[in-house]
């Protein structure tokens, strides 16, 4: 028999290792998967451009773990638990064989880190740059699923990890600020997604989502979805260290590729969220604040309230 | 509150209409399914690319249709009923709302043609041409998946509707064949998933899989898949009167972007397929079958067997 096209070999070589169960070795034309019986099950999709959500020179298997991890922050701003995904990638045909093998060691890395496994997908070729889409499937006890609209005023803001490092990580990997020890770049490239915490706040958040546009972006989300304006402090949000040595306060606030999880939180669940965050070793920072009152987002500075400007990633735009 | 991005303003004005039963509106960040009791579910994800898989002024709401019925095709494959899909779109910047707007009157559609809705996705910018990535969710009950790999030495190959059709209308939507009805052109740009005749498939078929690679290059995948050997007859492959008038057998063989079903079907469930395709409106064809010894895909042509070249698409190559 003729030998197979390339794509074939790429598929053999490279993604077979990473199928899981349902996935029948990618030979078939679909994944079989029984869902757990009594869970419901939890899905998105995020499509990442080089040289838009990634630079073009980034090593693959970092490209990798940050398409995987950025689906995974979405099922931990869900409250779910990962299963697997379905991966469609689409390269320039002068992309060699060594880029796949780093691709596909990076997925094989979060696969194990994560407990998920590849379903199924494609590989096809494109004049432009490289296009990902990943298609992330999990699971939620029925009724347990975090939204975004349930906020209530006088529930409190809260944000994990530390905020802004993921845009100040982009000006350092292109080079325009200082990284000595590469923290912020580490931050842009491989955001960790807080499933663990995410599992956790089911009685305990009345709203989650996670930060990927910006805070302050974001957080206009939550007072759309719920008829509630916000304030939240500057110098209340968490900033690491780099950041703060960086001293880009308004980038931090509106700057985006954080993937840390922003929960609103009534004052009486406040002892839970804390051992929910030490059960899961998440830092956790109160920040702010909603209150009735026609949806907006107020940031005080140290001299009253900031301009913040035109703020958030807009993909399209 | 600041004017929102464009990209919001894109999804809330034409994607949101689609938005089904668990997509929250598109507004959180992840889709919740109760997946039917008693079923399993079938996921499967492609991608298509301007200039790849279409062409870059094929009419928006054609290319949505193609992009939605190829996974189709995969379900109609496995046998499994469909229930909902992901999407993710990659555009330049310059795409004009018209664009957006056209193909989402595509995918709503086929939603009503197929019994589908919008689960979740993503909208985002490329340097490159549009990137669009579709994951399709469907559920069949379990144990009757259709599978590539369960043909038996002695069954006879049969496809659905007429082969070559795809590659040809690729040509004359090129301008390079004559066509003059459209048939073909539209053959190429809006495929027919056999939804209806793969529900009616289990304990009849064998093997299964769509064509969408070519003919033979995938009756070879159902080849390797069961360590069985196929002699097709070419006057046996049903083309339709445009491809008999274009004349190009070789072509109509290896080409792709068919998206017919092909089988393999023992003797003593010929009646039961019959029975199937009927009442499925759905044409089924006899055009081989399988026999013991290496994987090998043979054409008999009017002169004896029939050297076909290197065929089939290669989406890498």
């Amino acid at each position: 028999m003729s030998e197979l096209p390339r794509e074939f070999a790429i598929i053999a070589r490279h993604f077979r290792p990473l199928a899981g169960q349902g996935a029948l070795g990618l030979g078939d034309d679909a994944a079989v998967l029984s869902p757990p019986p009594g869970r419901d099950l939890v899905v998105a999709a995020d499509a990442m451009v080089a040289g838009v959500h990634f630079l073009p020179d980034d090593p693959p298997d970092l490209v990798a773990r940050k398409l995987l991890r950025t689906n995974l922050s979405d099922l931990a701003a869900m409250g779910a638990m990962p299963l697997g995904y379905l991966l469609t990638v689409s390269v320039p045909r002068s992309t060699d064989e060594a880029w796949f093998a780093g691709f596909a060691a990076g997925l094989a890395r979060d696969q194990q880190e994560f407990g998920v496994s590849l379903l199924g997908g494609d590989t096809t070729s494109t004049t432009g740059p490289i296009g990902l889409s990943l298609t992330i499937v999990g699971t939620v006890l029925p009724g347990q699923v975090l939204r975004r609209d349930g906020a209530q005023a006088g529930d409190r803001i809260w944000v994990t990890g530390t905020i802004g490092d993921g845009a100040l990580g982009l000006l350092a990997a292109r080079g325009e600020i200082a990284d000595p020890d590469g923290f912020l770049v580490d931050r842009y490239r491989v955001p960790q997604p807080r499933l663990a915490l995410g599992l956790r706040l089911h009685g305990i958040a009345h709203a989650a989502m996670d930060v990927s546009d910006g805070l302050v972006q974001d957080l206009g989300h939550l007072c759309r979805a719920a008829g509630l304006a916000a304030t939240i402090e500057a110098a209340a949000v968490p900033l690491s260290a780099a950041a703060r040595a960086a001293g880009r306060l308004n980038l931090c606030l509106g700057g985006g590729d954080d993937y840390e999880l922003l929960l609103a939180v009534p004052d009486q669940a406040e002892r839970a969220l804390a051992v929910a965050a030490r059960e899961s070793g998440t830092q956790v920072t109160r920040i702010g604040r909603f209150a009735a009152g026609s949806p907006c987002v107020s940031v005080i500075g140290p001299d009253g309230p900031m301009r913040l400007g035109r703020s958030g990633w807009d993909h399209l735009g």
